[in-house]
């Protein structure tokens, strides 16, 4: 490295430096795509029309900052007041948004490991002291109020296990907690209790629940997520947010995917039966996997779960792999359609443990 | 406020809550809207047609994460390496990944003032020092070099004036700095020099430049920005930006609006015809305005700016007026249609001072 490029790189935070950079999942044209749980049906016709229907005088102005008619839609939808609600660029632009406004570096974050990698990410970005528990066996929860953190987040269901907290124990999580929960519902469409923890808004003030458009509405293009607060909240992070964080085209795809309610429960019917036929395959090897609620299960295929995800690319089929010592035995995989669920199990059949 | 809520709002960090809320720009439908800058024109037709384009496949999965045809497509009308462009959810966006990247709690960031807003905001959610220098007499450049800041930013041409900075002067405050320089050109396409400091990126390596699709493409609801600076920057920037920051209909929209530079060239010219006309009348009114090369003009009125934005709005005509002490004698009206600058020229003749 040059010393120009030294010394302009002193200029970035030393921590930021010392971060590894981001690597991409893979996208390739073509393969069968069953490594970012995406859902393998596209959104509502409707998404279509909206984005056709937007026209030079939509295109040429800014957005409502406020998201105002998404936000009540969402309020409909899910029976909530709008000003509990705040549209963000992806959840992953919700998490953001609630890290920087909560934390000053060296506040600390508490999240159960593994789990979704980005809580680690954003808690680097923003300078915070981040405390991994690791899940008890058979992925139940640790004991995260004893970490004294200042904000807590778990995915419910969990990522990359797919395994589900009960409410029970998240509201007594809440309940005992002094700092902020963030429980991150983007896979609850899948679960048994598909309401999550939103009934529980009300009486949990230090609750914050988030859900996506990227799994279950089949728009993970859109980068739209929702986050639900109490309004006092809610306010403090629309300070935070970029003022037009989220584009007329997301929030018009966002409307007319809300706009049709059956072309949501149906493809979630069929993600949950392509989940079945996964979990039969799996159990058919007895391959273990913890019981999932999400549209992908971790399947354990022992020491041959690395060499099996490179095998699987080679015939290009993508499956997630995590080359890390909790994780390295395991594949992750996710629903795809009936075809591409053919495609991969012919594909172990040749080349699995 | 209950105690319940003051509870809640305990666990927000003190400096957001000392934080004024975001008072969006005000959006009404049918008015005669001069009040945010955005083009009076669309973006180019292929712009609407890639829209129409966008399958349920493409909708269902993330986008490329890191913008690869976008980026490249930026490189080419630019003449640069794709590897020293980042692109954004809009330039604000693109500001915010550089604040985070470069600043901790207590770093000094300067701005002359007064300029775009957002630069202060994001320096008080960062917990930034913020300096601010008022330009010099005739908007000419305060001593930014003497902040030792370890950011500063200016906007060139400057929000509200419109007035440009010579690039010899911003070439000298590169050089003198020993922090990093951002020159946010999101309004350069209309100046007489439009090349702006991109020619000079590859001798000043803490230079950062900022575009926009927002104002000269009329592109303000796609959100998309550009960020120029070094590889070794950029490299860094990713780390901190959202991994999907920008959506699969933004990056197609940016493609489109790029691949039709006879759209742009014609609305930009369209524009600067617009703005002839603003001042010049203007100058029949003898109302005094800084020599402008942006899309608006900021015209003094004096004591009856206030008014007179108010008497506007009530004939749906909407122009920004900043209640501050610099500020509060100047109306900030952008460049409209001819139809729209008919109506306000009439109404102005009305209710003007």
């Amino acid at each position: 490295m040059s010393d120009a490029v030294a010394q302009l790189r002193a200029r970035v935070r030393p921590d930021i430096r010392a971060m590894r950079g981001y690597v991409p999942g893979e996208q390739r044209n073509r393969a069968v795509k069953l490594n970012t749980n995406e859902s393998p049906w596209g959104p509502a016709p409707g998404v279509h029309r909206a984005l056709a229907e937007l026209d030079a005088d939509a295109l040429r102005q800014y957005p409502d900052p406020a998201c105002t008619a998404l936000r009540a839609a969402a309020g409909r939808r899910y029976g909530l007041d709008p000003a509990s609600i705040l549209v963000g660029n992806g959840s992953d632009d919700c998490l953001t948004i609630i890290y920087r406004s909560l934390l000053r570096p060296g506040d600390r974050v508490a999240v159960p490991h593994p789990t979704y990698g980005l809580y680690d990410q954003l808690a680097a970005i923003q300078g915070a002291d981040l405390v991994h528990l690791p899940w008890a066996n058979g992925w139940a929860l640790p004991d995260l109020s004893a970490t004294d953190a200042r904000l807590v987040l778990l995915a419910n269901p969990n990522n990359p296990s797919g395994t589900v907290v009960p409410r029970a124990q998240l509201c007594a999580l809440a309940r005992s907690l002094d700092g902020i929960l963030v429980v991150d519902e983007a896979y609850i469409d899948f679960a048994d209790e598909p309401a999550g923890m939103l009934p529980l808004l009300a009486e949990l003030p230090n609750l914050i629940v988030l859900r996506t458009f990227s799994k279950s509405f089949g728009l993970a293009a859109a980068r739209l997520g929702l986050l639900f607060a109490h309004p006092a909240l809610v306010c403090e992070f629309a300070k935070v947010k970029d003022s037009y964080n989220v584009g007329v085209a997301p929030q018009a795809m966002g409307l007319a995917a809300l706009a049709d309610p059956e072309h949501h429960a149906a493809t979630v019917e069929r993600i949950r039966t392509g989940r079945r036929e996964l979990e039969r395959f799996c159990a058919e090897r007895a391959w273990e996997l913890p019981p999932t609620q999400a549209n992908f299960v971790l399947c354990r295929l022992g020491a041959q779960a690395g060499a099996t995800m490179r095998a699987l690319r080679e015939r290009d089929i993508l499956v997630r792999w995590f080359d890390t010592p909790e994780l390295r035995s395991y594949l992750r995989i996710s629903v795809g359609t009936p075809e591409q669920q053919a495609a991969l199990f012919a594909a172990l059949a040749d080349c699995g443990p």
